[in-house]
């Protein structure tokens, strides 16, 4: 989609009538166990002045996270009305026997605090599954947190939900509808147990522009599916993975309640948010040296270009060769090959891009003589873009990965302690 | 199955009338490049005395290797039958242009080296893809391979096999069918890229016992289902998978024809071999420290269990935690639950195994209180058993797999090189 909105600072606090606060309660560990030293935040709120339209796609993961259960049941009570969210890290609250009890009084408690109905309150926990999430650190958070409510604080909020995380991701564009400026903007939270299904690790979109429940819901479902659900860390889907999208119609557009002119402009902005989101949580994957992108094209199908893509920067034999810059086109071949997709591999082209350049590195299939220098120059930047072309159609699609590396194993054998 | 066989040494030598050879050709570097340096075999060759029976699987992926297609042509055309295995390391001959006429060319030499028709060899490669098969190393070879041939030179073929493996991997047994003594035997290849799909990497298989191609491709279908098929090093699927199985019937014994007694004592001695060997492989995967095995029990059908207990092994973060002996069962009950398996969370239980005890981490869904430091002591350990029951049914598997370390990444950063 083409870029005609311009890139605004304030994440959840872009939109208008949107304020945030975090804090540190001690979820994981007594507050006072280390004097002197600040820790970082580890829960939050975002609040919106008056009540929004609200949409929200979760994990598809069998065993999901107590707070998708609630947070689900509270929509559907609230016929997809929200207006506040809390939001924790370092304990995932799935997996307890009293995880919905816990969940539910996480809401009830911002609730009373806000003098709001409960069913308008969405609640996200990431971090250790397993674990008994201690309720007493919320319940004196809470106040801590209505109390410090401003408009603006988005990026006290984007530091509360990071674990792994080695930065805050926000994102937020101002556009245009029927003359009314709008604001979309989103935090994002994530680096490993990224593979998403349907949705992915907790995402908060919040817009002033106004529209209906039911056109937030249609466009979320439809950009997640080319923007978070592109997205794979390491293949392991996570059990709390979610995405909620705020619109609370301060901008004071007339609410898009179809598929008009103003819709698609809506969605490409969304678009813009939820893909530059995305390219961030992959290059802030666990351990992770560089982005990798997997640009498919020449596809019969979407969902053919998907799942191609998707293998590849899947495969861990790729993600090494990443890591390495190491040109093994054979490995993306490989990856293609049993991607499932209905594919002809004679057909396939592949090339290695970045901004120094680009190499061809298979032609119809076959392997071909190829600069090595050339492509180890490329596979050492940062960014790189693997493209592949199918050659049998007309349809495209990006996934969006990162090398797997020394440290995602360092992280991941010891990140209970 | 009963372990009523007995181990015997001979690995692909150990059935009656199969003699084999191995040596160093030069198929990645030139034989000479460095003075001196005694080179690892990489090519060999095993022929049966007498015409064989001959079953075989294939790897599913989409990219295949030009010697897959060769010797599935070749089987087709001589209706299942085989005298010579002729197969290379450090090459997979896949992705090349001239593949197959290589491949062929293969057969041919070896062919008219034994004077038996070229549709009567099966070959295989492995290695890097998309690199071009020197032929001039291979026809210097052949002579000196079918010059060299023995009874029990099976060592001498199983190491030419090796790529990143690290020990090569040989399994025969004894057993008894009407009275005759027959042996069965194998080798196999592999350490990375394993993820197979209705075959695996390079095994072979022979035995003297006399079985009709048809019951021989019924068994290997059957037991591969439960035996290659449930391991996964890396969860990508290999472009030249293969398993043969070649029997020559100088046991004896009456051919076993239809799902008689014998075809079921075949069968578990096929299992027995093909099981040992599945072992093998996982516990020396790339940069493996420990083998991992996830056992499934409770499942209302096999199909069930398999998708599980395979979705646990494949998992990074359950591959990770496994390295730093860490019992996140969290990582379990996620990799369970996007297993794509349709099954009740709050029924799972979940425990660890090993020589050093047992202990239960998971009830009914819910993390337990449980002893981290035996957990621990148990994790520590080089064989491990994830045991989960799905208290759904009557169905069990055991999935073979390996941990997630820093060598694979370093194997793999920099394989080609």
């Amino acid at each position: 989609m083409d870029n005609k909105f311009t890139y605004i600072d304030g994440g959840i606090c872009a939109a208008k009538g949107f304020k945030a606060s975090g804090t540190y309660c001690g979820i994981k560990r007594p507050a006072n166990d280390t004097p002197g030293v600040k820790h970082k935040n580890d829960i939050c709120l975002f609040v919106s002045d008056v009540v929004c339209n609200t949409a929200a796609v979760y994990t598809q993961n069998k065993v999901k996270g107590a707070p998708i259960i609630v947070t689900k049941d509270n929509l559907e009570k609230s016929d997809n009305k929200a207006i506040a969210v809390i939001a924790n890290s370092k304990n995932a609250n799935t997996c307890n026997a009293d995880g919905v009890e816990k969940a539910k009084r996480m809401c009830e408690l911002v609730a009373n605090e806000l003098n709001i109905p409960q069913e308008q309150v969405v609640v996200a926990s990431t971090g250790v599954i397993g674990l008994t999430l201690p309720i007493e650190p919320v319940e004196k958070a809470v106040p801590i947190l209505v109390n410090g409510l401003e408009y603006g604080k988005n990026e006290e909020a984007a530091t509360a939900i990071m674990t792994t995380d080695t930065v805050k991701k926000e994102y937020a564009v101002e556009f245009e509808i029927d003359g009314f400026t709008c604001h979309l903007g989103g935090m994002a939270k994530g680096s490993g147990m990224i593979h998403p299904n349907m949705a992915t690790t907790l995402n908060f979109i919040t817009t002033d522009c106004a529209v209906s429940s039911k056109m937030l819901q249609k466009a979320l479902s439809e950009i997640v599916k080319v923007t978070y659900n592109c997205l794979s860390i390491d293949g392991d889907t996570s059990t709390n993975d979610m995405v909620s999208l705020m619109a609370n119609g301060l901008a004071g557009n007339k609410e898009i309640t179809d598929e008009c002119e103003s819709f698609e402009i809506f969605k490409s902005a969304l678009y813009e948010v939820m893909a530059n989101l995305t390219r961030m949580l992959a290059k802030d994957g666990e351990g992770a040296t560089k982005l990798v992108m997997c640009e498919v094209s020449g596809a019969k199908d979407k969902e053919t270009a998907i799942i191609c893509a998707k293998s590849v920067i899947c495969s861990p034999l790729v993600k090494t060769a990443m890591f390495g810059a190491d040109a093994n086109c054979g490995r993306i071949m490989g990856a293609l090959g049993y991607s499932g997709a209905d594919i002809d591999p004679l057909k396939i082209d592949v090339s290695y891009q970045s901004v120094s350049g680009s190499v061809d590195v298979c032609k119809g299939g076959y392997v071909v003589d190829f600069n090595e220098e050339k492509a180890k120059k490329i596979l050492l930047d940062d960014e790189i873009t693997i493209k592949v072309n199918l050659n049998e159609g007309n349809c495209g699609i990006t996934a969006y990965g990162c090398d797997l590396t020394y440290d995602y194993v360092k992280i991941n054998g010891d990140y209970r302690t």
